[in-house]
């Protein structure tokens, strides 16, 4: 079984793919860039939905659901976003056997349709802030496309908020890099620093662009969500507008962020290893298997799986009144047609939390085999010991994937002085490279062409803005008037 | 507020349109056909498919996703398939800039595409059963289209599964009938007739397709969900075959089933009236709504928020411990800008199950004003007996609303022994019209010609089966070899 998968070091994105398929999570289409989410995989995004659906809640957002189709004559009313989207639009031209009158894109992104219905529902400054979130399909016809990081069609969430004034539609905008922030870390155990995009690498029609970049085992960046400052865009040009209590009509500020199944993606590369996927808990549905180690003996078969059962009774208790912050699923793996050893093989490759092995010699010693699986090797532990010992470990694994990931993430990045140390840094191995920028477009472009390496975010201060630094510009060699930013290849 | 809404009697279709905008549970959009689910609506919603997902799962069933688009040549694989859903297929003829080679039909279902990887996926007899849902939106292009009832795009679940025998996917399609059933009248609290299509108004691809009707209160029948028995006609297409025990390939039998928003709709016209939205208690998301009656002086205030808040507290105590089976919602409604008879009247608009009328002569008389949506007028309960109470009321209000339904179809229906019964019947007023049929087809036809109406479902007896009757087929005059059918004017 674990063969089957191709060593991180021979060839990452080989790996990568044999992770996805094998462990079943997703599958090609027969339909052009669309993937299958196959249900390993989708109870994970189920998992994903659920914590990042309450998070949201939280900030007092509420759920709807808008039109797939938006009439092309609306993404051609912001300028920027058109521009930005045209390319990738697929387009319904015929519809119930006839030739439409008005050509219908399959959504990209819904700021156009939203927009024509937030206009006609925000009156006065009473209807304002108003909170919209929606979890949906979206396609953005792609050429070159990878199970879960880039696909044509792709499931994710997008927020669309409208304010009074600008400053509330920016403390909004951070307020969701926030939550992304800390749901990344909190949830997926995968640490990223968040900063601004460049002008250049904005959303189309944001006024403003926030993101999150994480770092993947070849030390390349994913962005990882992102949550833009639309300023009056959007609302100038579908005239969304309120009566302020001045008595005078004006534009409303907006916001919208966003992120996807990606996300999966992600989690795969900042975590798994050679024998397969792992999981932090949080995302999982089932985090303990109990395989029992029956013996062909009926008496000695009856008394394992017995001890198992109980094995199960006591850890749902102890994991109950632990107070996880998720339902922990436990399963005992009775199919007799497979051999423990393949099941061991099977479950690492499904990237399960905890399994516990227990057979008659065991049973008879009052004691199991408890393997986590971020860990090599296997632990005796007495029965009596592991109901208590199962949130403990689940917490810690969390943990223990958060810290790995940062400390991977921290030792590959590094400030760059030259361009020079940037391009070595490229060649030996890549990383994330903080620089000084002369926000001179020219710099980014050139850098881009010459390395593939781009600027994933301009890194921010206590206030939000853009971080001042001495570090020189890597191409023309400024040192005063500098922002600091990471430099990398991304997917 | 109240008058915006349009009597019943007055005008039924205006009324329940009334209600959908006036309550902002959803909203026509710019694109033909094709609504807004606004917050109140989707909060319903959501509501629908957390309960309706972990019964579905309870049936070891999974859930995924897979491709919006359908490769047009897969949908003209199965005849009988393509030829009902041409007419209502959005094609998508150019992406990314270019013409497609081959046009892709935005889904209407997903039988074709699952089983394009249901044949990858399934070797052997022990891939099987394979039991896969998804939730996802469709598309079918409709020319008269209502909010939530009838629309170009819905939501819905389809459930798609595989089986190795004809009795178990029958047993299958029979089960998740069960299902829709139970779900249909313990959470949305609307009575369902169970039974089979004719081979008319069967699935366009099935063996057999079993459903559920509801009655309105306009009398006329809702198809509330359906649950097909593929028997191996996508298999046969699609060539999903596996190898069974006995050493031999053979295609497997499949089922697929669903249900859409549109049970939101037949929530509306089962319960609500001419004051707003009535909504049973296991769909809604806020459950109590407390209102503070304050007074210009600010201790009297003080003393009445002071209440409330108590309330809220003990309240959600005593609901935690009743062990009802969803969260209780419960919301003080602290604006000040509203007066708050405004807010009696929208709280009733928006189906609140129960309101609670708190001012400072009640904090005195340790009492408040305790209102059931479902019933005229307010009752003095004291504040020490309002925390146990409301679970209990939750409960009844739940369990009367069925029983109202039920009690309302049930003497809506009735047996006919003639046309002219019939067709008196469906002039005073409707309703159900149980007969018998011959189970000729041009029976079916002369009467839905005539009169609109349509065998809904054939009723079932103890083993599934069509059931006997010695009523007389209504256009032939037969008496022998019938079986029993509901007539009725439909959605």
């Amino acid at each position: 079984m674990a063969d089957k998968i191709t060593p991180r070091a021979e060839d990452f994105s080989k790996w990568y793919q044999d992770i996805v398929l094998n462990a079943r999570l997703a599958d090609y289409s027969p339909v052009k860039g669309c993937m299958v989410i196959r249900p390993n995989g989708y109870s994970i995004w189920e998992r994903i939905q659920a914590e990042l659906d309450a998070r949201i809640k939280e900030q007092g957002v509420r759920n709807a659901y808008f039109p797939l189709f938006i009439p092309e004559s609306f993404l051609k009313k912001e300028a920027e976003h058109v521009e930005g989207f045209a390319p990738e639009c697929a387009v319904v031209t015929y519809a119930g056997k006839k030739d439409l009158e008005e050509r219908l894109i399959v959504r990209p992104t819904s700021e156009t349709i939203i927009n024509s219905m937030f206009s006609k529902w925000i009156q006065s400054y009473r209807d304002l802030p108003l909170l919209i979130n929606q979890w949906a399909n979206v396609v953005r016809w792609e050429m070159r496309t990878r199970l879960f990081l880039r696909t044509t069609e792709f499931l994710w969430q997008e927020g669309h908020t409208c304010h009074a004034t600008f400053d509330e539609a920016e403390e909004m905008t951070r307020r969701m890099l926030r939550v992304y922030t800390q749901f990344s870390e909190d949830v997926l155990a995968m640490p990223v620093f968040f900063g601004m995009k460049t002008e250049s690498e904005k959303f189309a029609g944001a006024y403003r662009t926030y993101c999150i970049e994480a770092m993947m085992q070849d030390k390349k960046a994913l962005q990882a969500g992102t949550s833009h400052n639309l300023s009056q865009n959007f609302a100038k040009s579908f005239e969304t507008k309120f009566l302020d209590q001045d008595g005078t009509e004006k534009l409303v500020y907006q916001t919208s962020w966003g992120v996807s199944t990606r996300l999966i993606g992600g989690l795969i590369m900042t975590h798994s290893d050679d024998r397969g996927l792992v999981l932090p808990p949080m995302v999982a549905q089932t985090h303990v298997v109990i395989i029992p180690i029956a013996t062909k003996k009926p008496e000695q078969r009856e008394k394992v799986l017995q001890a198992c059962e109980n094995l199960e009774k006591e850890i749902r208790a102890a994991c109950e009144s632990a107070g996880l912050p998720y339902k922990v699923g436990i399963l005992i793996d009775r199919d007799e047609t497979k051999q423990p050893g393949w099941k061991f093989f099977e479950y690492e490759l499904l990237g399960m939390p905890l399994r516990i092995e227990i057979g008659p010699r065991d049973v008879d010693n009052g004691q199991a085999m408890l393997v986590r699986r971020d860990r090599e090797g296997k632990t005796p532990v007495p029965l009596t010991e592991i109901p208590n010992r199962i949130p403990t470990e689940l917490l810690d694994l969390q943990a223990s994937l958060l810290a790995r990931a940062r400390e991977f993430r921290d030792s590959n990045t590094r400030e760059v002085a030259s361009y020079d140390e940037l391009k070595t840094g490229l060649d030996q191995g890549g990383g994330f490279f903080i620089a000084g920028w002369s926000q001179d477009r020219a710099v980014e472009e050139k850098i881009k062409t010459e390395t593939k390496a781009t600027i994933r975010c301009i890194l921010l201060d206590e206030e939000h803005e853009p971080m001042k630094t001495d570090l020189p510009c890597l191409i023309n060699g400024k040192t005063d008037q500098n922002i600091k930013v990471i430099y990398a290849r991304s997917y």
